[in-house]
């Protein structure tokens, strides 16, 4: 697919583009509402959210937003995969729609950001678009992704995942929870006997465009208000297991132990050398360990521990790996134990189309917002989005770059600077010929 | 009590000391009969015990060796504690008893001989001197004493620490797998209303000897058969607790994390260089962990980890600690987290009396066995009995220094052995003067 930019030509028609602004008092309002779905029982927005996709506080804050998308005059259709759309006409019915969104799924006490600003922006958008009275060429298409957060169910099968074609029909049997998958999609008004039919082939839209919280805190830090995704960094998950051998803590002299943990910590203290030796924004982390018998007078005869690499280039990846695997052969020497790696997770990197990086800070320019470009570290539906169509995405800034936690917060003017980038990227695009 | 050797006075009468000698197939007959109380279902020998304190296995396998007392001609008495004490009469009856013993409750998935090898060598003993009609001057005591491994109740309040008065009343509401600890102790024939009445006041034993395996490496790797104990670590044992800040592992920069998995990584390493650092026997062990929120993709933001020191030098055991929490807050800074310490158990060393540990050599050498002195870095019941009285302790070389284990091992030769050096100890001490 081809893409020029035409500086006048074609433009979306209307009363006045500059006068296309989300209603930021209506947005703020609508996050607050969606906030008590999943709310701690006796909390206040402070307290965050747990809306686990499929789960009843995810069935109501669906029904919530659906319900405000009647009432602005869309018609809101559900997929076979449970995801939520609505078109708004342009003046050309056979040019592509663009389409643009976010998830309303939460993980276990998350915040109140991640996902609904996206998500409750696109509406705002829509809204904005008819309050200007602007007909765009490009038909419009908002969306909210289904189970976005992979918690439900081992693979964390985004349902944009299925759109994207990434899915297997085994997929729906898998059980979480005491619950089939097949049923839970069900349950928010999917429908998995036609599951292929929510796939949507390459080119089918002009582009996807996302409007989220950093979740890091980069725009924070430069005092910044707008992000430009340059893509979503590639993720390398590895298990490392380290086996010694445990024996009492008292009566074993220090020559003649194998101790796990031991490793398992130089094992650690090596993952951050490995990713901060090179210069660039990768990160590196080790999460999770696991020692075995795990007791204050024996010492360890096993540690599991989880490596996550995460950079743009996955050549980086590589580098790093083999720097640890290296080091990894030494520390296990010193120590006694053995160290044995598997790779549990691989998810290739994402690139942000460039007409859409272009649009976005045309937009913020527009709009006198200084914008940066930075990569996403977190995972989005734009990821998947992007093996069928050019997408990219919108970041603000996160307060303290705190996410997943009931503390994320983002400002109120920075949320309703977002949704404006949003809806003047929404225009940019569709300046932008497919 | 002052004590001096006299070398052929007041010895023990009879008809041959040197014809001392345990029965040694007999001895290994019971190690393997008392095995098969606590064997793991369809398992062997090699497959070692769950002999849990206070459970259905340890009741039996105490009714056994009772039954094995009995058939060889003594007569048990069980004291308010729980412990199990028989005497044999001495010429002289104003003498305070030698006595001798250990215990033969076990870990979860331990062996068949730490503690075993003991109790059933003092029975050994006692059927010795019968067999070689052999009257010693002071009475003779064996104990079976209860509750050695600190695994039921929090506290692990061995028996013999009531015995030796280290107990208070409020011990014994104590709950421990739904159990009270007074009825745990009258489902072993203890009697909690008279708990009192089972301590044994300073000097009312002329010394106390235990028989034990090393649960070390030392004496194999020396290739001597005879561990003389100098006596029994002192053990510090601290929780660490660091406190980082739980974030999002993609999206958080290096540069701004507070990785508290990586500081605990730095601090367990900081353990064992504080450790390695001083010359000598010393252990230290970092053998539990616990990482919140524990996850692959979430900064861990707080670890929590047990630090346990060992050495006969409690000065030793400070200069270690102090060197940690140097090191500790250097960590802190560079990781950005904070690392707060907590004494949760301090235990005193407990030094072997001279006398007694003369008495090992002597019965070594009487023997033809070769002899080493070395530290106990175990706790033992004797810990508790050098507090009313002299003690010490004779070691038998642990195959691969394995303990606490199902492949603890002991070659039955160096039972044989253990035993008799245990027989000629008494003899030995008999001769000491009280």
């Amino acid at each position: 697919m081809a893409a020029a930019v035409r500086a006048d030509a074609g433009a979306a028609q209307g009363a006045s583009e500059s006068g296309v602004r989300v209603d930021a008092r209506r947005l703020r309002s609508r996050i607050e509402t969606l906030s008590t779905f999943g709310r701690p029982a006796g909390g206040s927005f402070a307290d965050g959210v747990s809306r686990i996709a499929y789960s009843d506080a995810d069935v109501a804050g669906r029904r919530y937003v659906m319900a405000e998308m009647k009432a602005a005059g869309l018609q809101p259709r559900i997929d076979p995969a449970g995801n939520i759309f609505a078109r708004r006409a342009g003046s050309d019915s056979t040019l592509p729609p663009i389409l643009f969104g976010s998830h309303i799924d939460s993980v276990p006490s998350g915040g109140n950001f991640d996902g609904d600003l996206g998500s409750l922006s696109a509406l705002g958008v829509l809204e904005a678009l008819d309050a200007a009275r602007v007909t765009t060429r490009h038909p419009l298409e908002m969306v909210v992704w289904a189970h976005e957060e992979g918690f439900a169910f081992g693979r964390g099968l985004a349902c944009s995942r299925i759109v994207a074609g990434d899915f297997s029909r085994g997929d729906l049997d898998e059980v979480w929870n005491g619950m089939r998958r097949s049923d839970a999609i069900r349950r928010i008004g999917g429908d998995p006997d036609r599951i292929a039919d929510a796939q949507r082939p390459k080119g089918s839209h002009h582009c996807y465009i996302e409007l989220h919280i950093e979740q890091g805190g980069t725009l924070e830090r430069a005092g910044v208000p707008v992000g430009v995704v340059e893509g979503i960094v590639a993720i390398d998950k590895y298990d490392a297991v380290v086996t010694g051998f445990a024996n009492h803590a008292g009566t074993t002299p220090i020559a003649e132990r194998h101790d796990a943990l031991l490793a398992a910590a130089h094992l650690t203290v090596a993952v951050r050398d490995a990713v901060t030796r090179l210069p660039g924004r990768q990160v590196g982390t080790v999460g999770h360990i696991e020692v075995t018998p795990n007791s204050p007078n024996v010492i360890p005869g096993t540690a599991r521990l989880s490596i996550e690499l995460r950079d743009l280039s996955p050549g980086k990846l590589g580098t790093m790996m083999d720097d640890i695997r290296a080091r990894a052969k030494e520390i296990a020497a010193t120590t006694q134990t053995t160290i044995e790696f598997s790779r549990t997770m691989q998810a290739a990197s994402a690139t942000a189309a460039a007409e859409v990086q272009g649009a976005i800070e045309r937009a913020a320019r527009a709009l006198n917002l200084q914008s940066m470009r930075l990569p996403s570290g977190a995972g989005h539906d734009a990821q998947m989005m992007a093996l069928i169509g050019p997408m990219g995405m919108i970041f603000v800034p996160s307060v303290g770059g705190v996410s997943h936690s009931p503390k994320e917060l983002t400002s109120w003017d920075d949320c309703a600077r977002g949704a404006d980038v949003l809806g003047r990227t929404v225009l940019e695009m569709d300046n932008v010929h497919s």
